[in-house]
């Protein structure tokens, strides 16, 4: 793991939490991004060499709404950055964790990523994610 | 904000949270400290310019014990690393955010502290955290 790339923060109102946290990291929202295939609109904030993501539901059915309903707003996840995604999902899975996707997905922000079951991280949900090269949309040069 | 100093996760056993964050992110935990005001004991690991910061309740009146108790173990807060806590405790006053803390406090790990409001931040328990000179227990120069 290279850093902590982001918090993801559940939101019920983007355009209000984006303000706060604005306000609160002195900066402004860099990029706002819709993820069809997980149900969220996102909002990202950079501090230094990390970022918040925030996270708001687009339907019922996003696990967003449903944290939201369950626990209330707050922190959703932490991502790692990490180098080489299949590497560190084959490294974590021979350790025992529980992978939440078996192959990595296309996240927001230009990102694969994979998740590991908060039961594996004491009730985090973590979440691994690599850059993408911008170009080619495939994985950056493992080199 | 200069970046995400660390995550706090609550945790019911820290031995055993510590073998798993060390498994995650592939380092072992490099300092554990009791901080008795807050009725803590915390162990700390480094990923890149972050930390993740492991909190086991020493007393039942620890924050922790009773975060736990109400939402289970998981993240507790995040930290911001800072230059200036008075100034930013000031700024992040003067737009309205309501802190725990009116002066600074000692925290772990040789800071300086001061938490916002949860209900000042979407649910997030945000920390601001200034490095301490480690000679004079002061706060380091602001030049």
């Amino acid at each position: 793991m290279l850093k902590i790339e982001h918090i993801g923060i559940a939101v019920k109102d983007i355009a209000a939490a984006g303000e706060i946290y604005s306000a609160i990291l002195n900066t402004g929202v860099y990029k706002t991004e819709t993820v069809e295939s997980e149900h969220v609109i996102t909002a990202f904030l950079q501090t230094g060499p990390n970022k918040i993501e925030l996270l708001q539901a687009s339907s019922n059915d996003s696990a967003i709404a449903k944290f939201i309903d369950k626990k209330g707003e707050g922190i959703h996840h932490i991502a790692f950055d990490v180098a080489d995604i299949e590497a560190e999902m084959t490294r974590l899975k021979s350790k025992g964790f529980v992978l939440l996707n078996e192959t990595p997905k296309r996240g927001a922000d230009n990102k694969l990523v994979c998740f590991v079951h908060p039961k594996s991280a004491n009730g985090v949900l973590v979440e691994l994610c690599q850059e993408m090269q911008k170009e080619t949309q495939e994985p950056r040069d493992k080199n």
